[in-house]
């Protein structure tokens, strides 16, 4: 296809796409004449996955262009594009700030009692490390708790990750599928565990009927306590 | 304690601690004369708590403001405190822009599997539907079936986060945890993902050793496909 059916299947504006293939995120169409070129399928997913990385993960198009030549270099191995995903997509503050000795010492007993096999590199370590110091400085250190049912679930999620990553036909697709599960995989856990709550509160805390304004959810969310 | 105190107690200027009085996000400290106030530790998790909404939360003062208004509002139920913090921090792009029906219908038959209970504005059902989109449009619609596990994992996480705020001493706490306990939850999740996906994919991938360039696990992850 041409460009212009490109920008039109993609919902992308011919000028950012230009400044895509500019940058090196979308790789040149086969060329079919002067300033002509032919685009395929393959450059729409390309660009849905360059706006995934950019609008849902929050990473720069210079980031992204990292990420992408990790998926389109054969040599990289699965672990590093997994590495390099991690590393870009997660650049929130938590991710940075150095954590307390003692966070990550806990974050350590955890890994040490999961028995998981972890590099000091990971990124997640820092950032669960800074959670912990977070809990504790607005007066809520008990909150550290939660990473036992978290790891649980993470692992469950974990698994279910490279279950669809081993899946791929090839390892291109593979690769493709660690870095946009890294972006959406985020977002797809926080999204249900929004509607898993509200299942959760009402179970436990309004006994009659559906959430409603017609009780007082804050009032019997005390009784399990004064009872 | 006077405001410098407060300022060199919690890390936060007295510049910005001004701006978050104007603007309501702290309450008041108590009059000791013209000009003069006394704050209480209680200003300082206050603080904490507004820094981890905008930093880690990434959402605006007067957003902030919502959400805290909620906390401090003893005639809100619990519900409502949720949903103010759910619809608050969750204010990417994924839960504004409206999904295809086919990923609605998907999410609408999740929930009717799982049992749980919704009702129809909680902001996870428009989020997990974008998702489910974004999985499709970058060509890779089977990684939609992730729903299931992440599901699961979703109720494990909700359960343990509801019976954090269950065991707060009164329902001003619980609120507060509601409120930090979306965001830093999130955040928390995702931290333990990178740790847990690290861990399963040199266990499924790397056979012998630990992860390290001497192997090349794209090829070895190849290997389960081709065998």
């Amino acid at each position: 296809m041409r460009m212009s059916e490109l920008s039109s299947t993609s919902g992308i504006a011919i000028a950012t796409i230009k400044y895509y293939l500019r940058e090196g995120l979308l790789p040149v169409g086969e060329s079919t004449g002067v300033n002509q070129a032919s685009y395929s399928h393959d450059h729409v997913r390309r660009l849905r996955l360059i706006r995934v990385l950019i609008d849902v993960g929050g990473i720069s198009v210079v980031s992204a262009r990292t990420v992408l030549d990790a998926v389109d270099d054969p040599e990289m191995s699965l672990s590093h594009v997994f590495g390099k995903a991690q590393h870009t997509v997660s650049q929130s503050d938590l991710y940075v700030r150095p954590p307390s000795e003692s966070a990550r010492r806990r974050v350590d007993a955890l890994i040490a009692r999961t028995g998981w096999r972890v590099t000091p590199e990971n990124p997640g370590r820092i950032a669960a490390a800074n959670v912990i110091d977070a809990f504790a400085a607005i007066g809520h250190p008990e909150l550290s708790d939660l990473v036992e049912d978290y790891a649980t679930a993470a692992e469950l999620v974990a698994r279910a990750d490279l279950e669809s990553v081993g899946k791929q036909p090839d390892v291109a697709a593979m690769a493709e599928v660690v870095v946009a599960g890294t972006v959406l995989g985020d977002a797809f856990f926080a999204a249900l565990r929004r509607i898993a709550q509200e299942h959760v509160t009402a179970e436990k805390y309004v006994v009659y009927g559906p959430v409603s304004d017609a009780v007082d959810p804050r009032r019997s969310a005390a009784r399990p306590l004064q009872e």
